[in-house]
Order: structure tokens, then C-alpha cells, then sequence
């Protein structure tokens, strides 16, 4: 069997789990009714099924290269990538004015989810479009946005994202690239930058890159960047791709997955860019994209899991060994059916928590209150962190399901965590966004998270009479969670980060289990029920284990010296 | 900074942590002092980090391939392999009698671990040759012997286990590889076996295969299998190898790691063999080679975690990213510093369990009375399965540390993930050790098991003035285990094999806590102690977790049908 999108698992969670409704409510998304969304997620789920997921072992085995400055890429993925563009894909959220459908964030991540799910290193692609539309759609000028959105939205163009160089990674304050003002409105933009996704590709008609640089007086750290938007290709009067922009790529990365994804090292010699945003502003303009394509990476996890974890499910059910039940196959074997239902209930949790963090992005993009701001930026680092780590979990899994044949790349399961494992890492790595999560979204003295723990509670409490076994556990856990929020912060900030990982997990945990919850409630009775009651009665307890982690704080973590650990 | 084996961790566990004292109090380890060890040891990590590491990275580059009937192997795969096999660590605890040194699988465990963190594709040869030493030594008859085992010993020939057939893999019983009498002595072996390991490789003069197959009257089931010793040159009058038998490799597999090891298919076509054991005894003389092969896998994965750990702390003491403590490197950072302490910690568990393992083993082939016996077999699955999970994890992990450098194959943190993953799965999957464990090691109804956990409670007392917090976890988690155990062990098969893994982990947390506290009693207030309280104060409330989930037993599992799980 292959791919196959899981379109009714988003119908039911986007009715019956994260309130889809409201966003359905707003002026803003009225178009999207029930019936459009239907149509969308099966119109998807057949590029996806259909046209995506045949190119995802060909990308591996074709890794892209360079050949005399040209980036070849694996066969197929030119037709793919214009599947996706002349569906309308890449604009599935975009602004209409500029050739976007308008439509809102939940609807377009359950269609990212599935195309990563289908071909991540191609999705890819796509993904990088989107960020840099929103990011020229919140920060561009007018004539940037005239110009470059209508290219993007309909894939002519590729966009992509430059910000890391070799000394600065996760520090992206210590970027040495230069840009100097030209005196003719645009900037000369010199220095090189690594790691960067889809730096180039044979087929794209022209690159659109989005590059942290700083001015000559640029103050020192993050204050002191500014982005600027530098194309392969200088427009010319037509708009249309002209003069060759002195960019290049030095050099493609051998990596450990998403071979089909062209990793680039960039050069720029003066290359001509366009400030975007504001001087020494580009910070803002870089979390507007960094946002939302931390959930797109989040989501790119639960994609390659739900692949992975399909793959497994078919194997375990062809796959005869021993003596086991009716069917004679190993998924009757009860280990076996164990990593299967945590592997879909671990997806199912990751699943809802992402789109619920959608939902709230659209909410408050159509100012439905402040409240929604704030929960979509509680969630967004819970969303990536859990969402990548149940990534590489699950395909980890799937592999293990596999016995020796999943060692063997020619059976597909390995690929899935080599490709898996890049999501955990990129897009700020997911010690970085617990540290975010325990830092910068706690400034709010935990009042987000409250609300969120306050309606865990109150599903809980609807739950009483059902089910009064699973409402005890999710109610509980609440509680427990909270007061251990609380005590935390109270604690310094180094005591905060060396727990920020376990804290997160623990979120997770809760909250998952409180979207599980929804869907027991929403369909009593039914299998969802009884993944609920798996994943409550048996993967939550671990929240338990983390808030003792967590309370350990800082403490001792520092009696280890470097030369003790090397010893 | 390249592979350092880690000689002082194993000098302190041995003296200090797993009673090694008592196996060279024995008369017949009687040589294996102190100062033996020590020199056996420096003289092992010299060939491991001189020799062997350099081979890690060239192997996975160059994956052994097949060239007109010919396994090609990686550059410098033969030196590597000459120095082992001249050094006599192929022999280490062979019989002396032909030609072994008659040490303590202990010595012998520590010295494997140390190759398989230098390169694991290579030191997976002298593992077979160990196990097929052993099962000879064992089972073999004294022509067998006196014509075999030297030349395992010697490296002059090579040893391989073939287990597995396409429908046969966890269950061996399902094999059909035939074998016929000649009506010589010999046996005419017709069959196909896939997954061998090191099937065959240039510069080996002979391969000596131990091939489980089938008598024409055999019963069916694992009952009717029987063990043949399989050459690839039939030896000649002088023992030297001659006629070509009639067996080949027809392929190499394309794995996600351990490219330097050739992983065959192998074809036997009338191939003459001799019996080894008896008719239909196969199993027997199998559970020889695999009990103490299941052993050396677990310790394969605790290698690859030292070497990945070493790794990731190499890069983390240089990187310099942030503003972070007085070095400005990242082992400053909270979140990095947390990430390395658990990886050590665990590498410690691991470690002291598996040495823990290999003191039983030696004990009990000592006459040192029958519970080391059972000590060995309650401890085995735990070893494979907690050593190999350890070493995926922590490789995993090592990758993390290093961002998007360790995505990168030049950086050589993604080979330890990809060479790690084969360890849970091969000889015996976790889930098979898991099952294991609370099968057949539960059969004396948990007798070996309380005996430990009293050890656990005993050192729990010990520690009870000078590390109060520590001795109430250790002691406490000890009884909320063998609380479980009592309870598991009421419960039917499948409600038991449905928990079987986290019940494995949940014993593997608490032993490996026992241990750390050890470690703590040893040597109080150095940098042991606090590792050992990392590992007791954060990791081990997971114990706690896991035996709610095993309270869980088979609850519901079925309730989830396989088209459940596909809708």
C-alpha cells in the first residue's frame, strides 16, 4: 500500500477537537465552509496520494546536485513541484489580492502535513514560498509585494530563507553578512550563508532570496539586523526574470535525509537586495516568517509519522510470523499492536495540538481577540518541538515494526527517519523552542497556558460522567501541571532552561491528552475512544516522571564540569 | 578530538560496581588480577583508538560490495581485522586449550565494547567468531573442535550464525533450509538464508558458517530444527582449507548503516556440513551462541553511544555560539549541558549492566552455585535491550547537540544514528528480549528478579545516612517494581507480553539506579556522585510512569482492530 492522506482523522479533529467552527465564523474566513473544506482536503489528498508520494523514494536515491553551477534535481520532482503550483497550493493562505485563495492557516497545514507526509523533501519547497510570502505580505513594500507575491503565490518563483552562516546558528545575532546602501534605493549584499533549503533548483524560472545581513552601523547582535530580499534574477521592466544577480551556489550538503532537497551554501558579492521591513528591523520581519514555518516544521514531523506509521501498519498486516490470532499476521501479535496504537496516538495528539495552534493563528488573524494571539503563541513551539520528536519517534518505530527487513533501504522505512530526523534541528532546534516556551512565552506570568490548562479542566469536567476514569487523569493532570508552571516561574532563568525540554514534553502530554479526550467525547464508544483511553491511561503518566524532572531545576547540572564529562 | 575508549569507567565499574573481585577470587579466573585487567584493558583501547577508529568513517563510505562472487570490502577493513585477530582479542575468553586466553567474559565485554565504539561494522566479525566459538566449545565434537577453534581463534578463519530465512526471521521455527545425510558423516545443506552478517569478505581464507536446518524426519517448529557447521573450503587433509563447498553469496544488502559489514544472502546448494549437536537439538546449541551474542549486541549499542557522546562533547567544548559561561561554548548552555549529563548517565546504566550481566556469566561458568546462572539470564534481555535503545538514543541525541552539523554526513554524527539502529533489531528484536524477560525469565515466578531487587534494597540501606534522597528513590522505586513484578506475574501470557517492553525498561531504570548509587557509595562527592544523582532525581521517576502503564496490561489493545488503525 501507499500513501494514503488521512483526510476523515482532519475532518473529525477539525469539527470535534480544535473548534474549527469559530474560525468558520469570522468575516475574514466565512468561505470556509464545510464543503469547501471537504473538497479542499480531497482535492489535496489526491496530488498528494497520487502525484506526491510516488517521487519521495526517487528524491532519496536522486539526491539533488550541482553540476557546472546548476542544481540538478531528482527526476519528477519539476512535474511535482508544478502540480502543487497550478493546484494553487502554495497560496492556499495567501491574500487574494495578489493571486492567493485567502483561505485560513488550519486548512492550509492539513495540506502541508499531507504533501510532507507524501514527499517531504519536495514540501519543502512550498513551505519556504509560504513563509516568505507572509513575511512580504506583513513587512513588504508595496511594489516588492506588486512584484514578487503574484510569482511566488503561482511557484514561477521560488522563495527562500537565509539566515544561518557558519559562526551563527542558533545565534543568528552573530551574522557577519554586509549589506551597503547602493545610493539608488537598493543595497549591495555580500557574505555567505549555509544550510540553505532549496538555495536553487534547475527548474525554478528564478529565487527569491529573504537574506539577514546588517548595515555598516548596524549595532552589534539581533538588534542590528535587516533583512533584504536579493532575486537570482533581477526583474526587469516587465517584471519578468533579467539581469543574473551575483549570487551563487559554492556547493550543495551531503546529508543524512531529504536528498531531493538542494541544501545550499551561498555566496553574495555585492549582490543587489531590497530592504524589507525596516532598518535594523529585520528580527521582526524574520519571527513573522520563523512563526508559522515553526508549526509548518512541526507539522512536516506528524507528516512523515503518519507515512512511516502507515508503512508499518501494512507490513505488520502482510507479514506472517508465529502463531497469531485470526489473520496470522504479526499485527496480532501484542507488542506489535502496542507500537502501532502509540505510534497512531502519539500522531493523533502531535495532529490535534498543531491544528489547534492553526486555529488560533487564524483567529487572531481575524481578530477574534488577543486571547488567540497569545494561545497561537503558546502552542507554536509545542507544536514543532512535539511534532518533530513524534517524528522521528514513530518513524523510528515503524523501522523497529519492519524487524531486519527495516533496516534494508530498499523497504522505504528507513528513509523515514533519516528524513524525519533533520525537523527536530532546523527551524530553531527543539532545545530552542523549549527555552522559548519556558522564556519568552512565559512573560505573560503563564496566563496563556492557564487558559489552555483551565479549558483542559473544564473538558475534563464534561467527561465526569462519561468517562469517569479518563476525565480523573486529564483533570489531574491539569492541575499537577499548573502548579508546577507555577513554581517554575518563579525559578531564574538558568534554572528555567535546563528544564525547558522536560517542561515542554510535559505540555505536550496534557494537552494532548486533552484534544485525546475531546475525540473520546465527540464519538463515545468508538476506536477513537479506545485510543484515548491508550494514550491517557498509558502515555500520560509520563507527564508525572517530567514535572519531578523539571523540578530538579538547575540544580547540580553545573557540578559536572566539562573535564568531569570528558572523563 | 577522536575515540578515547573509556579504560577508568570500566577499571572504576569493575572494582567497584559489579563485583568484579568475585569472579578473580574464582579458581578458575584466578589470573584475571587486578594488574592484568588494567594491562589487558590500555592495551585494548591502544589497538581500539589507534587503530580501529580511523576505520569508522572510511567503512561507512565504502560499503563492502559484491564483485563477481568476490565481497569487496572497505580500505584498510583487513589491517583493522589482522590487528585484531593478532592481538589474540578474537580468543580472549576462548579455552585456553585451543589457543584462547581463558579470560572473563567480562574482560572480554569491556574489550568489545571498546571496538564496537571504535568501529562497529568491523568489530561485528570477532563478535560472530566469538559466539560461534562458544557454540562449538560447547556443542561441537573434539574433531570439530580441535579443527575449528583455533583457526576462529586465530582470525585465520572467519564465523557467521545463519538464523534467518525470508519467512523465518523472529520465528526461527518457521525456517526450511534442508538437510540431508550423505551417508558419510556429512550432510548435504540445501537452502537460502538472508541477513548474514559478515557472509564473506575477501580477505577471510576460510568462512566457517553455522547454518540451523532442517532433518527430512524432523517435527516441525523450533522442535525439528538442527545445527550444521557449514565451511566455505571444505578443509583438507592437513586442516587447511580445500575444495570449494557449494554455497555463495548471491547479494549484499544496501542497510541504513554498518556499510563496512557485508550483510549477505546466502545460498547453500547441497553444501556439505557437519552436525553440531544433536539431530533436532539445534536450538540448544543456538541459545549457547545467542544468549552471550544478545549480550555482545547490548554492548555493541552502549559503544556506539560512548562513541557518539564523545563526539557530541568534543564539538559542543569548541562550538562557540551565544553568550555562554567562561568558555563561550555551548557546554555552557543549560539545555546542552542537561543533554550530555543524561547521555553519560545513561551510558553508565547501560554500562553497569552489562557488566553486571558478563560477572554473572563468568560466575556461573565458574561453579559459583546456580543463581548466577539465573542472574545471567534475567540480566541478558535487559542488557540487549536497554544497551541497544541506549545507543539509538543517545546517538540521536549526540546529532541534536551538534544543530544542523550533525545533519550533515562529513560531520559523522548521523553514522552512529544510522550504524545504532540495526542493534535493537538484530539477534532477537527489543520486543523479542522484552518478551523474553517476562516469559521465560519469569518461569522461577520472579525468584531472580527479587533476588536483585533485594541487592538494590540492601545497597538502598547502605546509602540511607550519607545519601538520604538518593536511598529513599532507589529503595522505593525497588519496591514499586517487585509490587508490579507480583502483579505481572499473575496475569496471563498475552496480557504480559502486551507490557513486556515498558516492563523491561521500567527494570532497567531501577537496576541502572542501583548501580549510579553504587557508583555514589564509592566514591562520594566527586563528580560520580553527581551523575548518579542525575540519573536517581531526574531519569528514574520514569520508572514510575512506566509501571502505570504496565498496570495497564493488555487492557483495551484489541479493542483497536487493524482497520481500526488504518481508518
Amino acid at each position: 500500500m501507499s500513501f494514503k492522506s488521512p483526510v476523515s482523522d482532519f475532518q473529525f479533529i477539525l469539527q470535534n477537537v480544535v473548534g474549527f467552527q469559530k474560525v468558520s465564523d469570522t468575516e475574514r474566513f466565512a468561505d470556509a465552509t464545510p464543503d469547501l473544506v471537504d473538497a479542499i482536503l480531497r482535492e489535496g489528498a489526491k496530488l498528494c496520494d497520487d502525484a506526491l508520494a510516488p517521487l519521495n523514494a526517487i528524491g532519496d536515491s536522486h539526491p539533488a546536485r550541482l553540476e557546472n553551477g546548476i542544481v540538478r534535481m531528482p527526476p519528477g520532482f519539476d512535474g511535482g513541484f508544478r502540480k502543487i503550483a497550478e493546484g494553487g497550493w502554495i497560496g492556499l493562505t495567501a491574500d487574494s489580492v495578489h493571486g492567493g485563495m485567502g483561505l485560513p492557516t488550519t486548512l492550509g497545514s492539513a495540506i502541508n502535513e499531507m504533501m510532507a507526509g507524501a514527499c517531504l523533501a519536495l514540501q519543502l519547497s512550498p513551505l519556504l514560498a509560504q513563509g516568505q510570502i507572509e513575511a512580504l505580505e506583513a513587512h513588504g513594500s508595496d511594489e516588492i509585494k506588486a512584484l514578487y507575491l503574484p510569482k511566488l503565490i503561482s511557484g514561477d518563483w521560488a522563495g527562500t530563507m537565509n539566515l544561518t552562516e557558519p559562526q551563527a546558528g542558533s545565534d543568528v545575532g552573530a551574522l557577519r553578512t554586509q549589506a551597503v546602501q547602493k545610493g539608488d534605493g537598493t543595497y549591495a549584499v555580500t557574505g555567505q550563508k549555509i544550510f540553505i533549503s532549496w538555495g536553487d533548483a534547475e527548474f525554478m524560472a528564478n529565487v527569491s532570496h529573504l537574506v539577514l545581513a546588517r548595515l555598516p552601523d548596524a549595532p552589534s547582535g539581533t538588534k542590528g539586523i535587516s533583512l533584504f530580499l536579493v532575486p537570482k534574477f533581477l526583474p526587469d521592466a516587465e517584471g519578468e526574470p533579467g539581469e543574473r544577480n551575483s549570487l551563487h551556489v559554492v556547493s550543495l550538503e551531503h546529508k543524512l535525509g531529504i536528498h531531493g532537497s538542494p541544501t545550499a551554501v551561498m555566496e553574495y558579492v555585492g549582490a543587489t537586495g531590497w530592504l524589507v521591513g525596516k532598518e535594523h528591523g529585520g528580527m521582526a520581519a524574520i519571527f513573522t516568517m520563523m512563526n508559522n514555518a515553526r508549526l509548518g516544521v512541526g507539522i512536516q514531523g506528524i507528516g512523515v509519522a503518519e507515512a512511516a506509521f502507515q508503512k508499518a501498519l501494512t507490513f505488520a498486516r502482510e507479514r506472517r510470523q508465529g502463531k497469531a490470532g485470526r489473520s496470522g499476521t504479526i499485527v496480532e501479535h501484542a507488542d506489535v499492536r502496542r507500537m502501532l496504537i502509540q505510534m497512531k496516538a502519539e500522531i493523533f495528539a502531535a495532529r490535534a495540538i498543531a491544528l489547534a495552534c492553526a486555529v488560533a493563528i487564524d483567529l487572531s488573524r481575524a481578530d477574534a481577540g488577543p486571547a488567540w494571539e497569545a494561545r497561537a503563541a503558546l502552542l507554536t513551539p509545542i507544536a514543532k518541538a512535539f511534532g518533530t520528536d513524534t517524528g522521528v519517534a514513530v518513524a523510528s518505530e515503524a523501522m523497529q515494526v519492519h524487524g531486519g527487513m527495516g533496516y534494508m533501504e530498499e523497504t522505504g522505512a528507513a528513509q523515514y527517519l533519516r528524513d524525519a530526523r533533520i525537523t527536530p534541528i532546523y527551524e530553531g532546534t527543539n532545545g530552542i523552542q523549549a527555552m522559548d516556551l519556558v522564556g519568552r512565552k512565559m512573560m505573560d506570568e503563564g496566563e496563556a497556558l492557564y487558559r489552555l490548562l483551565d479549558e483542559v479542566k473544564e473538558s475534563a469536567g464534561h467527561a465526569r460522567s462519561s468517562s469517569p476514569t479518563l476525565a480523573e487523569a486529564v483533570g489531574g493532570a491539569a492541575v499537577s501541571l499548573r502548579d508546577t508552571t507555577e513554581w517554575l516561574i518563579g525559578q531564574d532563568a538558568n534554572d528555567r532552561f535546563a528544564v525547558a525540554v522536560p517542561f515542554l514534553r510535559a505540555a505536550a502530554r496534557v494537552i494532548g491528552a486533552h484534544y485525546h479526550l475531546k475525540a473520546a467525547l465527540a464519538d463515545p464508544g468508538s476506536a477513537r475512544t479506545a485510543l484515548a483511553r491508550f494514550y491517557i491511561q498509558r502515555l500520560l503518566p509520563e507527564h508525572a516522571a517530567l514535572l519531578a524532572q523539571i523540578r530538579q531545576g538547575g540544580a547540580g547540572l553545573f557540578d559536572l564540569s566539562p573535564d568531569d564529562l570528558a572523563s
